[in-house]
């Protein structure tokens, strides 16, 4: 089996917290505690940081002395336009074209970071880029805002790749980079080779979206760069334990990325509210690793015939070979 | 292991239609090719009629000589109660007394070729009982109409029993009969110890219920009567092949399906449009048996301590070691 | 037209937060300017009170005091059951007796400072008593759980309502008290006359319910004790300013609760993330009372003949009667 | 108030059948009746047929003069490719290559048809490519012989307008057109000026989209082509009478495409399954007038402001201004 880039979000072995239980569901440990902690994650070779909580301007050696303790590599940083006041309507698309400015000009410092960690990939989540009420949106003004922000991050490293990350809701009622096609045409109109798309699974589902399908559209258009793994019960992003409620959507997703030679990481990011986190997002790995198992013991050129053939119940019956021939 | 009794549904053998393709996907077989495919699948011993489809007043003596052709055992009527004109604006809760009437002598008459057929359980549907629009709901004036009916179906001969199934929408934008807890209401309101609930399982993932709650609340009133299988995208009832999407949650209402001691049938109840209607039902059963085998290969008693302890991330690693493990 | 009872949660005037931006949208006011805030929306006479955010076994004169200087009511208290660590896996159905002994203890306490607050109503929302993962919910012990621990509060103190709320899911993805249903069979298990059921708008919409039917379910059994008002897309909790989404439902709702003589609370319950929250709540009450008035000059015996008639089309006439009509 | 085209569907005035009810809830009039039943609706200027039902190459001459004889004109035709069992495992993307050729060939012949009827437009929904199960979909061939069959029919005529329905699922379970934006990416890589979207209201709502957004998303890209209007609950295709369930949504979409300058048809497209299909196509394009009608009156420039300022408080104030101020 080819070994596969399994990574995690820093931050998803720290403290958890909802909008009820805004101190979160556990305390939060010290910056070396979670390093600690991702470095005992032997299955994941990459960390993902995020702005601000991980890493600032000012703590950048001290994360790499952190990251060269953990032997771990930093493959993404996700800078932070979600979780401070100043975003709260909006970053890139804020009404205030001060908050607009610090947004850029967060994601460039981050870039910086990034190329001094020796990461080239930026996950960008303009998560409350978006609107809540009918008649609220300024989908114009928004648009262009957007655009030429993604474009001043691009070209402010074209050698940092910048993907966007989808979700249709949450923190905002719409986000604007809301599904996998949306999110690609804003890529491809950016007109910026280092510009592309991540897929959040769980936002995926949430979407509606077959993830194997946007997979495939987004790399047809050589814009898949990133991943990010969860799951959930399809109505919102529960950010759960990969493969604790779905199998055969991970089977076939994991069956095309192989198919279309996806070279990129597999990140865990998950909520794991009331769970141990280091064992949460293990258990994701874990679960990935035995579905590649799934696929070479059945064979990739199979899996391939039972799709050239679509044929549902001899999918269902490959299926329970699969997953219960002993 | 202990045999599980499954059956299947007469209908879901022959032609499926859409609104859109009304001629529907296949031909439509003949009434003795239909039983001859029954008669085919061999872990299947029970067969599910529909009124006027499958039974009428007229034809109980045919049926029963193919029933005893087969081997197989019917064991539930439904009644048609929503593929009609007549009861396009309700049956029980239609407007016009004469439906209404209509709707309980049809039941009546079904009851009877149930007892003639020696089966003891009507499935009771009425799809139709509900309302599209906001204030279009008579609720008051609906609600009596269905106790009352019910009530009326019930006594007419007390050792039939009557399980109602829920379904949140479809044909009518709203079912009265929408979840399961209402139906347990409704259940428990008509004071008969012959009235109960049947659980679909793809009804009760539409209506965002966990099957096996709903499954174990109504067995703690005595009211869980029938089961009907299928799987869905949990946002309509698409009636696919049990386990193609889902695997865990089957495992967890199997499990508290042992653990209530339920002695009734496992009916699959799909609408295969594309399928082999043959092929596509004996994949269910196979399917559940397969989760079958890997509860009893688990330990029922494992499962319970996992129940207990409530950790997610142990039941994670226990469901990898159900499915995966070799 | 008859005065409605209005009311206010004053938590909702302060600060909210997400999971993603925990320290919130806005900064957190003290308690006084709370009320003050409280005291300036003219149209509500009650306020809700949240156990330990703003009312605790200490600080009752305090808050007996702030209440008398706006003029206003305290009409419900919500015992504070999801935002501490403590109840974080759990409240009254914690695996730990401890919690459960506690959470129990607090709804006591909180029974206790309505009483010397002249209130007689309990908003009981055990929004952290539920599970997330399958074969996680431990069905048997927990229902027992939460139907003794329902009892005891009831017995604590007869002469005092405790509402029961309801909602599918969030803080956890599945939550024991999911629909309206389901609570009031949980309701009408204590066999006591105290305790009811609270519907929040929002909640039974995301459960998949028509808010009249579920109020109408409610209140045939005497068990509508208490309402939440808010507003959202269906698909999630988004606590949203009453009537910007929906309008014919919730005339339907106030005319039904006319119609079965409802006298409790119209309480608005909402996050209003990035709104100023005084406004936010006004809007809503300004809206109920629009709603209102179109009752009342269509005629609330015209809309009962439309509901007898069931017109779809007429229906659709009216509305635009109502809504459009100059 | 500048006039709008309205136009609607044919079949909407005929017989509507769903999967359980295949025979319909009312009965089939004649052609001609359903002609008199277009004339007879005022408003609608403009009439969609669909191919086979309405318009064969055989009957075009006398649908031509049916048309003239209710005044109206054909302003597009819907190829049938959703109501035959040829297509039901796919057209444009069947596994069969004389099913993919027939389908090409059907919407040629509509082409011609069209030309003949003076009608410039054909609204292109596929709905029965997609697939149903996971490791179903075999994407990269079918977006292949989408793209290829889609630009055949395009180039056949260069005059005629072919305008892509998007729909998220159903008949499919997962419909490759299924979001706008998957299908503006569809529409672009044709590199055809004479391909362009649809907007089904209701698809659209199903899909999580708000359509005012997906509006000015195809609009930014020149290709809105055209308009299907109907209401659902969000979950569902319900197809509804407009207005029926959402008022503030409409009123936002009926303002950007004023931005806009949209010039194109508002169609209605139902399926009034219980209701007078006149009546029910009637009070739609009633409400869309209404809805106009509040825009007139509160001012374009005055929502303007609004949607620039994004204040939420103020646009409810404003919608309550707008729907009940008299």
């Amino acid at each position: 089996m080819k070994k596969r880039n399994y990574s995690i979000i820093l931050g998803n072995l720290g403290n958890t917290c909802d909008r009820f239980l805004s101190t979160g569901y556990k305390d939060q440990p010290s910056k070396e505690e979670l390093f600690r902690r991702a470095a005992s994650i032997d299955d994941a070779s990459g960390i993902e940081l995020v702005g601000s909580w991980d890493i600032t301007t000012e703590n950048v050696k001290q994360v790499k002395a952190l990251l060269e303790e953990t032997g771990k590599k930093c493959m993404s940083i996700i800078p932070e336009l979600f979780s401070s006041k100043i975003w709260g309507k909006g970053a890139f698309t804020s009404r205030d074209p001060d908050i607009r400015k610090k947004a850029v000009e967060h994601t460039k410092e981050m870039i910086d970071a990034a190329v001094e960690l020796g990461c080239d990939l930026m996950n960008l989540w303009p998560g409350e880029d978006g609107y809540d009420y009918p008649l609220q949106g300024n989908f114009d003004e928004a648009y262009s805002q957007l655009l030429e922000a993604i474009r001043e991050c691009a070209d402010y490293n074209r050698n940092v790749r910048i993907a966007l990350e989808f979700k249709p809701k949450e923190p905002r009622n719409y986000c604007y980079l809301a599904r996998s096609a949306d999110t690609l045409l804003m890529a491809l109109d950016t007109e910026r080779e280092n510009v592309g798309v991540t897929i959040d699974t769980g936002h995926a589902m949430v979407a509606g979206e077959n993830i194997a399908e946007a997979a495939f559209r987004l790399n047809s258009k050589g814009k898949l760069f990133h991943l990010h793994f969860n799951d959930n019960y399809r109505s919102w992003d529960d950010d759960m334990i990969v493969g604790s409620i779905h199998h055969v959507e991970y089977i076939e997703l994991l069956y095309w990325l192989r198919k279309m030679d996806y070279r990129g990481w597999y990140s865990m990011d998950q909520y794991p509210y009331r769970e141990d986190g280091v064992k949460a997002i293990s258990e994701s790995i874990e679960n990935l690793k035995a579905l590649e198992t799934v696929i070479d013991r059945y064979g990739e050129g199979r899996i391939g015939d039972l799709i050239k053939e679509g044929n549902a119940t001899e999918i269902t019956a490959a299926v329970r070979e699969m997953l219960f021939k002993r």
